[in-house]
């Protein structure tokens, strides 16, 4: 019988600037890892073609985001090109009691507001472009957007970048199947920390005291 | 060209009781992983059959060890049931310059002092095992010890497995393939950890931004 020890799930953040490849990779982990689920956010912004409501992101109106703001039903949120985007709290903690990991595909903004509230279920990765001309190739590549938009992108991506160092792991992404299993290295690694299994460890490890002092008369 | 990031060495430890698999698993990581080098303690103890002596262990005569306890050669050291045990300090250092990581099959009480010299370049693992019948029974089967050691050992195991507290990532080793990718795992997380790359990242993220800023304009 194998033990399964129960541990809290992940609040697993990953961030980088539009185009170096974190909502592909998002997509990728979740088809690889069943335990992962994706917190969708609520947005004020249009929806883009292709775009599922509640599954990429819940498009909700200006007024329904300012009563979740009020009511304290975003653990954060941030305005970013005009646009509101936020974290809806109750799916994310029903997630984590149930030992099940909720990955974020959130901005610098949305990470330190994070922190402040929910730190210790937090790891946090960036993820670096390999270059500005292929940031913008995948930018230009991917079709969403007006040139305007895309000279917009890459001059906020030199700003967001600069968030780097407010991130546990960094890394830059150069091929999608190699960040992959980085991507999942990290999060294997970050289910074995200690305080996540406090509650099973200590059952564990009285049951193993118990027997050994046993054992060794 | 793919884009190599410097990074300073990983100080990896990996404790457990006598008998629950940490010795098996370094040398499986080792050879699984080149860019990984066992810190070759020194000790005052006696060789055991198949040991080698620069390799296993160096075994030094009591003097020496006084000797290099007061030169400060020793990053750690603990006595532990009559003999004496300690880290050399120099091949550490070089190694984690070299973006080498160094494996410490060390006990609580040389990682207590390494965390208190060392602990920015630490990963500590703790391994539990399966339950107190299957450490004895390891025990029994490793055949190097009297009945009255073995008795020993799994007396001080139940003291040992209570500093499971003391350490980053603990899990149980339920059979050894998997424990090595578990270990594995946590290597490769704790070699992206920011704090371990800031120089090559910082040089970077200054290239990417410069690149950025043309590129948008």
């Amino acid at each position: 019988m194998p033990l399964s020890l129960k541990r809290r799930g992940v609040m697993f953040v990953l961030s980088s600037p539009s185009g170096a490849g974190k909502t592909t990779l998002s997509h990728m982990l979740m088809e690889a890892d069943p335990a992962v689920e994706f917190s969708v956010s609520v947005t004020t912004r249009t929806q883009r073609p292709g775009e599922r409501d509640g599954v990429d992101y819940h498009f909700i109106s200006s007024a329904e985001f300012d009563r979740r703001v009020t009511a304290g039903d975003l653990l954060e949120w941030a305005e970013v090109f005009g646009n509101r985007y936020g974290t809806p709290r109750a799916p994310v903690e029903t997630a984590l009691v149930a030992g099940r990991d909720v990955l974020f595909d959130i901005d610098w903004q949305g990470t330190q507001q994070l922190h402040a509230s929910c730190a210790a279920d937090l790891a946090t990765v960036f993820i670096l472009p390999p270059s500005g001309a292929a940031l913008k190739q995948r930018l230009l590549k991917r079709g969403q957007d007006s040139a305007d938009v895309v000279a917009g992108r890459m001059a906020k991506a030199a700003g967001e970048i600069s968030h780097w160092t407010e991130y546990d792991y960094v890394f830059v992404n150069e091929d999608l199947a190699s960040s992959l299993l980085t991507v999942r290295s990290i999060l294997a690694a970050e289910r074995l920390r200690r305080e996540r299994r406090l509650e099973d460890l200590t059952a564990l490890v009285g049951r193993l005291d118990s027997e050994l002092k046993g054992l060794a008369g």
